[in-house]
């Protein structure tokens, strides 16, 4: 039997409480779709720094590379808010695992079913059908890893900081190349994003894709953006994109900003590839829902299990190739909300249920 | 008699047409407060790449020298469009002048009159009074202007380009000064942005700011938040912000998201304060709407001058310590558009004026 090899990182907050779920779902569907599991749970976040006083602890990291695919729940909390900002547990954890699994290519699917068009900040007649995008975000280049990253006393007293800005062509291509396999599997069309009036690494960035795009995938609708501007579309119009892509720093804001105008963050999921293959002929990934760690809510039944559901749907897709299993997972998700059956946050104030209710009514529809 | 020289740069697209609204109503109110007006008109952005070549002629840079404050339109439209991005006329002719002037603080108020919410795209129950922040942004720092920025072709045929990220703690803190001063005139509260989780700029950005508040500023509330928060913080609440500050780079994108959130960029006026002082003892500055040239409405009378006419206002009181006046421009304005006098882009389907009407319903409020 084929078995999946997942390590499995709850971390803090709500995310030790929606993993329960989204494993649940997960063992389900295995045996209708007749593959294994094997999941081994490790620490993460502000629980590993609690219990090995690192955010991300080697064994953990040796876990990782043991399995083909991480399913990440959220880490963070008020207790580890005080450290400083590099040390916290969000930053801790996640950019050493990027880093260590090259994992370059974060795929954020911005998607507002039309029954929950209440949930979005934006008036309802400037998206009547929901929303239905694909945010892609290039994830280990950038600004973020660029060298060198310094700071320096001057001589006159002034003290100086410096971060680096670093593109290469290939990076830029591969990151086009899964914006563009995304896009075919879509609506066609694809909106790269950059700031090639100002930076350097926008105009190797936009060069290098009409280049790639005009060679590759002639076939797909490519526009350029700026970043600024892109910033007020996502705002103003958001459903004029199918594909929207962009570099590390860019997409940061961006799809987070995408985020909040899809209403329920709660309902969100990621996926976030790397390099390689793993034993399946398939990328290595890491899939974590959007939201955060929820402190406010921990404990008390109430978070919505759906963003690491369907996070484990996107697992299934991108790391295992089980499509089956995967639209089960969403095609059930969206019933269930559908159905009317919702979470406080999505409920507008009608009878809610609570996290454990929500997985069994998915599991129900599997 | 106390005499105002301006450099007055029209532009392109409807520049000049909403130009003239403000500079009659500067006149106006230069007879009633008794000043006088010295302008100075020069080509600047598209019009000046046909007449002289470039965006920013030397004549004109000559004519801003001369004078103590530069009111600006818009510049760019379609005839330029397809020029590489760092030669359209909106890069071309404003990066220099904020090098040249050492335009560092960008203040942009996001101002949406309760009368005005039909106008945003967020739903009204979350902007029921409207909105009333102010974006601050450093504007001749960071990744702008940093050095290196090249591009260099790699010995294994990749490319490779590079922008340079930097700031100094003295940079920062007048940037700081700027926010601090903006936020004793208003609520008091000021919330700095940045990205100090990834980068060292930012860590010196944040490690400046809680030092240069708690000495100089202590009265204020300060409070900080990551770039990719606050983007989603403009969008589901506004107005939890009184003084939003940052770099420049997280600037251009928050202060555009920030101007689509407050729904009618015909409304949007904004300043950009140099570092010296005029004959005035006050700063040179650029006075600017927030929108763009909109080409698609060039010559019909219908682009919405407020936005020309409010920067006039800030103009006035950065530039000039024109308080009365300044006053008196913001009142009438408010006053026209809450009459119901407004220009179709704010009209919701109402009966609309033209710019012409709408200028001449403001001078009748002075
Ligand atoms: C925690 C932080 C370093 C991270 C990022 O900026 O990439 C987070 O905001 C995210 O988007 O996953
Ligand atoms: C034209 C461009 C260089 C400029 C910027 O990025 O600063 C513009 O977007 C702005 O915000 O004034």
């Amino acid at each position: 039997m084929k078995t999946l090899k997942i390590a499995v990182l709850p971390g803090d907050g709500i995310g030790p409480e929606v993993m329960q779920g989204a494993l649940a779902v997960l063992e389900k569907v295995a045996g209708q779709e007749g593959f294994g599991l094997d999941c081994s749970t490790w620490d993460v976040g502000g629980a590993a720094i609690d219990n090995h006083g690192v955010a991300l602890p080697d064994a953990t990291k040796e876990g990782c590379r043991a399995a083909e695919a991480i399913l990440f729940g959220s880490v963070g909390g008020p207790k580890w808010e005080s450290l400083p900002p590099k040390e916290q547990p969000e930053r801790a954890a996640l950019l050493p695992l990027r880093k260590e699994f090259s994992l370059f290519a974060n795929i954020r699917p911005g998607l507002l079913y039309p029954e929950l068009v209440q949930a979005s900040p934006l008036k309802e007649e400037r998206i009547p059908q929901g929303i239905d995008i694909v945010c892609i975000r290039e994830l280990t280049g950038g600004i973020y890893f660029g060298q060198p990253k310094s700071t320096t006393e001057l001589e006159d007293g002034d003290v100086e900081a410096i971060d680096t800005m670093v593109y290469r062509a290939s990076e830029i291509r591969r990151i086009a190349e899964v914006a563009a396999v995304a896009a075919r599997e879509r609506g066609g069309r694809v909106c790269s994003v950059d700031k090639a009036n100002v930076l350097e690494t926008s105009v190797l960035w936009r060069k290098t894709v009409t280049e790639f795009f005009a060679k590759e995938y002639p076939d797909l609708e490519l526009s350029h953006l700026y970043v600024d501007n892109a910033a007020m579309q996502l705002v103003s119009n958001p459903n004029q994109f199918d594909v929207l892509f962009t570099e590390n720093m860019f997409g940061d804001i961006l799809s987070d900003e995408l985020a909040v105008v899809c209403g329920s963050i709660g309902m969100l999921a990621s996926a976030s590839l790397g390099k390689g293959e793993n034993s399946h002929g398939l990328p290595f990934g890491l899939y974590e829902p959007a939201g955060g760690s929820a402190p406010d809510i921990v404990g008390q039944d109430k978070a919505n299990p759906c963003a690491q559901i369907l996070s484990a749907a996107m697992m299934l897709r991108y790391s295992f190739g089980e499509t089956a299993a995967a639209d089960r997972i969403e095609n059930a998700v969206k019933k269930v909300v559908k159905s009317g059956v919702r979470t406080g946050d999505i409920a507008f104030g009608a009878d809610a249920v609570g996290t454990h209710k929500m997985v069994e009514a998915i599991m129900a529809e599997l």
